[in-house]
């Protein structure tokens, strides 16, 4: 008799050592004016299987068409991610594509591979051509930095705005061995072309084909960072990798497997997705968005994003104000049906799942419930809330994690380049 | 032989003393803390011809119901538009549309006519029952202090968080007299629920049937009120109402006539528009956006409308950086083709036609150009800057008038109900 295949998830940690299989490091080439790191490399000893998801913004950079071709050319052979903050390399026409390539391949002289085995990604200013003798320099420097447990200083040297790195891990116990699916990501503008791009590598030591691994990263993408919303903006360079070393030696395959694996990288995502809002530039509320109660799961995220992007909305959240007339009207143009008097909308501290979100409801059916004020900003007065608007239309649910638009995010925005 | 019809408009005005037909009254009735005008009437002398254009938010405030429904009832035998500000009446379920009712009925009753034949405005908090005890005896008051004259008492008895009163008129001369088209208006966090609804009233005393003037409305909303955008926000309450006495005796039926007439209707709609961008929650600065080369004026306005919904571009026009990459990055998440390498953007200070914003190139075609950095920043410095977009791809243009995020903002809609 088949012994049933029992596979366990441990926690979910924001930081981590080394995953097997990778070498990273992360160095200061002096793009910047202060000496803070601005390089990253990281790097899978062997040519192995990757997979990515990239910015929809039609106005795209440099390094997200090189590295949408190089997946496509060669997604069983990645060596390599290097990543360049200070400068997004955007807008940069012909030498900027140029750029990205003798980029790419500095890299791949160094690891003595193809440069069609190396993904570029960059994050900064926009229309400024990068500073070439200082990157291909940057190259040499980080591969005599190269180490297994430098992730820190990788995600450190990816930073902008963010004001914290931003790192997640879990591991996944299977009756054939351990394997890791940890990321380093950046971004706190979600999505701000000149400062505050989200770029995201994910590792694991799991050995899974590249198609499995883009169909887990795409699933994984929707749950994560595509449920954020910080200022609505979407930047010209996101892009999020994930790169198996496979020494782990652990397959992904059967449907268990699988479960496991995607539950794993959704994990990690979901922490980095987080981790940026809570980040947000400015940011001073997490706030857990549901909205439930929908015909279809599209209704309910366009719904959930347009309350998330509402500038009224963010700043209520802001002066800490339970004003619920601003959730509903930004609910009434998100520009799907709804129905006025089916609407329930209920507060509760914390990042609770939709299920629990209702400590006090103050619309009943689309009339104000019997609440006091004063509970109300009580829950306001936390630094995460989350909100549960009920629709009443059908069974389908959307979350969205977003933050507050407060004084020093218009500080930030308005005094980035200047 | 026949005289060709000479018609002439004169030049605008941003304020007015009286339109034939028209009595007025703005009054402070108590609804708010302070001692500020609250309440307002507009009566037309005798029942005339209305129109009304009306917020497409699906939750709908009392009083855009129950207009919606008198406008269609009774399109040729409106008397009266009673306003009240500090309370939206909305989201107060049927005890709501009740208030919204006995306001009517008071104001009827004043005059000598049927509840359907009154228009009901109302702005301010949403989700609170209006103090309807205020409001009859403010209908009263009202009634008693009607004038021809009283148009800034009215204007000042509609604001919010507006800190201008906003008014605009102009006169037409045509061959068998003269008739003027007047407004005043309230609005400046386009389109905020809690506060900054933008409520509009227009009357004429040129004679026109009530469908033509309908169209004539509709027409002039699209390129007036339609094309702002404060904070992307949409209320619940948004109306713009027309009324006309016909006491002129001039007609509006022949082409020349309309024309001329819609003409004057636009005018006045463009210029209570801007004065609500100008007026903006927390504006510095007036932003004209031009986007031309669309393949239609559909992909053209939404092009605009995402630049200027953009926090990170408004953020950027507060803090005067020439931030084209923003600009650029809200055109490519916009939601229509666009080809990078077509696009052209250019700079002029002030108030600026399409065809004239071309001071200072910063891209063209997809390239930077060779500019000055210290030119854009004497441009983005002036408090009225004009941006045009050209895209490349067809002949179709789209104009929208915005304003900066400033903290200002941020500070208004933070503390709003605390």
């Amino acid at each position: 008799m088949l012994q049933p295949q029992i596979i366990t998830l441990n926690d979910l940690q924001t930081t981590f050592e080394e995953v097997p299989g990778f070498m990273v490091a992360g160095v200061a080439a002096g793009l910047r004016k202060s000496r803070r790191r601005d390089m990253a490399l990281i790097v899978n000893e062997q040519p192995g299987p990757a997979a990515g998801v990239f910015t929809t913004n039609l106005v795209k950079a440099a390094p997200v068409v090189l590295d949408q071709q190089h997946l496509a050319q060669n997604p069983d052979g990645i060596r390599a991610v290097v990543i360049n903050s200070s400068n997004a390399n955007a807008c940069t026409g012909i030498s900027g594509m140029q750029n990205a390539q003798t980029t790419a391949a500095d890299v791949a002289e160094t690891l003595g591979c193809n440069p069609q085995d190396v993904i570029v990604m960059s994050t900064g200013v926009i229309g400024v051509p990068l500073d070439m003798p200082k990157m291909t320099a940057g190259v040499k420097v980080l591969a005599e930095n190269l180490g297994p447990c430098h992730w820190l200083e990788a995600a450190q040297a990816i930073m902008t705005t963010d004001t914290v790195t931003k790192l997640a891990s879990i591991e996944v116990t299977t009756p054939t061995g351990t394997y890791t699916v940890a990321g380093i990501g950046k971004g706190s503008g979600m999505i701000a072309p000149n400062m505050a791009t989200m770029l995201v590598t994910i590792v694991t030591d799991a050995a899974i084909d590249s198609v499995i691994l883009q169909e887990v990263l795409s699933t994984a993408n929707t749950t994560s960072f595509n449920q954020i919303v910080v200022d609505g903006d979407m930047s010209t360079n996101d892009t999020v990798v994930a790169m198996s070393s496979g020494v782990s030696g652990v397959t992904v395959q059967t449907h268990e497997e699988l479960v496991a694996f995607t539950d794993a990288m959704t994990q990690v995502s979901q922490s980095l997705a987080k981790q940026m809002v809570m980040d947000g530039e400015g940011a001073t509320k997490f706030v857990t968005l549901h909205v439930t109660g929908a015909v279809d799961a599209a209704s309910a995220r366009q719904v959930a994003m347009s309350i998330g992007k509402s500038p009224l909305v963010k700043t209520a959240f802001y002066g800490s104000d339970a004003n619920w007339g601003r959730i509903l009207a930004a609910a009434g143009y998100a520009g799907v049906p709804l129905d006025v008097d089916k609407l329930t909308l209920s507060f509760a501290t914390g990042e609770q799942v939709w299920t629990e979100t209702t400590d006090l409801t103050l619309i009943q059916d689309g009339q104000v419930a019997d609440y006091q004020e004063a509970d109300a900003a009580a829950i306001m007065a936390h630094r995460s809330i989350s909100v549960r608007l009920e629709l009443g239309l059908g069974e389908a649910v959307s979350t969205v994690w977003t933050c507050d638009l407060s004084h020093d995010y218009v500080t930030i925005n308005g005094d980035y380049r200047t």
